[in-house]
């Protein structure tokens, strides 16, 4: 195949448009300005590519990260000049943890223009430098449909990348545009022997391992030789605060992750020897505390890499299988259901009546760290579902993660898989206009809005530093000056919504939102502690 | 006076703390995480800083160039590692246009953590490089006094800068902090004699002349002084779109500002043959549009810079005066009040209705492009008000200068200034959090709530490339499916809310507002055009 020939009629903008029609972008998720107008025109005149609008560009990029993690392909986003590529920042820093592909078009002033240092003129050549793991500058439309045909290749290579192309007006209007065929992105790396033999080395020597697990460790297909890798060698499967993409519940692997509060993960990772790490980097702390270390492990721990995270972590595992001649077993069936509660909402309750609820394929999206700790002892018991968790510690990608990741899952023609967000208040008020989005694209979202009124976490890393709160930390941590009404703001972006004080009030709404077509939030007013 | 010295026992956040209350802040509006909590212990135990806090970054650096245009003083904000800074960049690309003096605190990281690439890690160097005009990285509690002070003199200097200090944990945590001395910032440059002397030549010469006003050649006590000016050399005074600060209203200066749409102004600027500018750039279209020019005043003109933006922009304009012997001169006033009107709601309407009720010395925040375009007409009939527009083009900026510009008032203890804002439906969806810190604080803000339901400046910019829109154009422009309900959103942040659909419900509604203590939003619904 040769490129095709520049259209002497086509401007950059068509060419762009026909090369993400090309290599398979079927979805964008946008927030215009003045300088991308052509680009809109453009997708007006050439259809195949639907646009979902978010209100602000952090919900466009966290539902791009969040439509990635449900597809495996990259989504386009189209943001406007410097400042609106800095308000999408956050949630592109959470997908580029999360190893999910995104294809930023970043619409910009015409080149001439960019000297008079206009009102919106600003340095975005060093904003998408610093957050992007590729980024080019377009300057012709005869070169903007093969700048973009490697843009995708790179936010496609390896395990999911963030690539940045910057759109001039004047490429975007300017004629001779050239479409591109698609580029291959480049594969994951092949495992390294060296590695895979000390790996087994290290498993074979009696002391205690842990194998930690990144994303691309956890796939579906690899549970039974992940249970066989553990049953053969007494090594212990952690999964990494990372991971992106977990299955879980009945008959997936029931993996704990490294705990978040520093002291539990010191503690839990203490008796390992040995720190196997597959896909992921070694057991980094969130944040480094005085006489506290940074990295989670015993000091004296023999770290092995047997997969970096460009590398194919499946095959390293299979090598890693073979050499230590494990089979894949089978995933232990705990007995018995979801135990039933009532009365007052406690994190323990909470997790058991949504675990209970939760229908079989549903996504779930979790940003409820202070409140979502007790889904570990229940989703064992639960129906088969995938688990997406914020990465990346930038708050407020839950919301539009979980709009991103229905998008998703109606691009692969499964519409009807149930996206439940386990929403933390104080990360919510961040990106609540997603809402909008789920209500504007009647996506089947339900929003548990976890309503403790306050920072939780702060106030747990506040104790840290050894002091009693005072007036003015208990104000920064607080959010019940006044309180926030969540169903007010979910009814106000269109959202269907209803308090639950009690387990009953809670499994009543669920039960009736999981029945719902479009989206619903729940404001889950939690016991105060 | 030498500095203090050092105090073994104080943490580097103490030194901090106390550098900036010994500096004149009163103020830091905040957003803290993590690593910012051994700086929010300091605040507690070191009282003279009220904490203002926004439920995201783009709220907390709005507030604080609204607080700074109203005091005059910089303003501290508090924010969290790089992904947190981020969320905060347009609105410091507004505050930077608008010469807004802005000391950013950036928590990050402690520097040995730096190297293990948590999950929050970020190149927060290059991120605030990109987008302040000042940065630090602040590397020991004994440095970290003077570094802040420094940041305070940067911010403080010329018309007001963005300053950013990134304030690593172990820094914040450290001992031996020592406390600084202010450092006097850098005042405005005297103007250029010979620049004077060519403005005047340029006045003189019978040629058509347009004087064009940058922010500090519009303060109230120059007014006279510019009516002189017009008056003796028959220029006329054309104001930067980009004025930070404008008083208007009876007894002050009716200044046209120079139109957005760029035929617009293009026509508005092509009788001059001499442009001088006064402490703003030459005349820039917002975009570049195909066979359109950048600058808006006519090829041919003659441009003549009487005071950069860095310079003296009262002592240039005193000094052209003395040269042309042109003595102050009283400002006209217009006979009769602004007409009552009634009916449907039309932008004229609109704005004849609010200007007729502003109260004195009101504050008015302007983020109302599309719809505030009636106010020309009636503000020299109006109560005298200070006028804040939000420059820089990155929408969003309303609310959160609204909510500053109050915080700002109280600050100067002047709580009972009324603030009025003028705010568009699709830019108040990008900041509408901060309604919340309004509630909170209980500042005395009123929202105009400019209901089209549409991104309607961007329908207008649609036609310019001359097509009309097709269906995925209109669903990115428009905000109808669903409506917003502007109402529940303000309710659910803690806002009082009512709609007007009539001039006689905004009537009634703005009069209840301006009577209330503590803010209140009117969504009023402009009849369809």
């Amino acid at each position: 195949m040769s490129e095709p020939e520049p259209l002497a009629a086509e401007t950059g903008a068509e060419a762009l448009v026909r090369t993400l029609i090309g290599a398979g972008v079927d979805t964008c998720f946008a927030n215009p300005g003045t300088s991308e107008m052509h680009f809109v025109a453009a997708l007006d005149r050439i259809p195949g590519i639907r646009c979902v609008l978010g209100l602000q560009e952090n919900v466009v990029t966290g539902m791009a990260d969040g439509y990635f993690r449900v597809t495996r392909r990259p989504a386009a986003t189209l943001l406007h000049c410097g400042p609106g590529y800095a308000n999408g920042i956050a949630n592109l820093h959470n997908a580029r943890r999360a190893g999910s592909g995104i294809l930023n078009i970043v619409g910009d002033h015409a080149i001439p223009h960019v000297a008079h240092d206009s009102p919106l003129t600003a340095d975005v050549d060093a904003l998408v430098g610093a957050t992007s793991d590729w980024h080019a500058f377009g300057t012709d439309p005869s070169r903007i449909g093969s700048d973009a045909a490697r843009g995708l290749a790179a936010a496609g290579s390896g395990n999911g990348r963030i690539a940045s192309l910057v759109l001039p007006a004047d490429v975007s209007w300017g004629r001779g545009g050239a479409a591109a065929l698609p580029v291959a992105p480049d594969a994951p790396r092949p495992p390294d022997p060296l590695a895979i033999g000390r790996a087994a080395q290290a498993l074979r020597s009696g002391h205690r391992a842990m194998i930690l697990l990144g994303t691309a460790a956890v796939t579906e297909n690899l549970h039974p030789l992940l249970a066989g890798l553990a049953r053969a060698t007494g090594a212990e499967l952690i999964g990494s605060p990372m991971i992106s993409f977990l299955p879980r519940g009945r008959g997936r692997l029931a993996l704990p992750t490294v705990a978040y509060p520093v002291d539990d993960a010191i503690r839990q990772l203490a008796p390992f020897d040995i720190v196997i790490l597959v896909g992921c980097q070694p057991p980094v702390g969130f944040f480094l505390y005085p006489g506290r270390p940074s990295l989670m492990h015993r000091a004296d721990a023999e770290v092995i890499t047997l997969s970096r995270g460009d590398q194919d972590a499946a095959a390293a595992l299979r090598a890693l299988a073979e050499e230590l001649g494990a089979a894949p077993a089978a995933i232990p069936e705990l007995a018995g259901d979801v135990p039933s509660v009532s009365g007052s909402i406690t994190p323990e309750g909470f997790a058991a009546t949504v675990a209970r609820l939760l229908p079989e394929n549903a996504i779930v999206v979790n940003e409820a760290l202070t409140l979502g700790s007790g889904f570990g002892a229940v989703m064992p018991r639960a129906a088969p579902v995938d688990w997406l968790t914020v990465t990346g510690g930038a708050i407020g990608g839950g919301i539009p993660l979980a709009t991103g990741a229905a998008v998703g899952a109606r691009s692969m023609g499964r519409p009807d898989r149930r996206v439940v967000t386990l929403q933390a208040d104080g990360s919510a008020a961040y990106t609540v206009q997603a809402l909008w989005t789920q209500a504007r694209e009647r996506l089947p979202v339900t929003t548990l809005l976890l309503n403790n009124r306050a920072y939780a976490i702060l106030l747990g890393e506040y104790t840290r530093v050894g002091a009693q709160p005072g007036q003015t930390a208990r104000d920064m941590m607080s959010l019940d000056r006044p309180p926030i009404d969540w169903v007010a703001l979910a009814q106000g972006f269109g959202v269907e919504a209803e308090p639950a004080t009690t387990i009953e009030d809670l499994e009543s709404a669920l039960t009736k939102s999981l029945a719902r077509d479009g989206p619903t939030l729940i404001d889950v007013r939690f016991a105060q502690g």
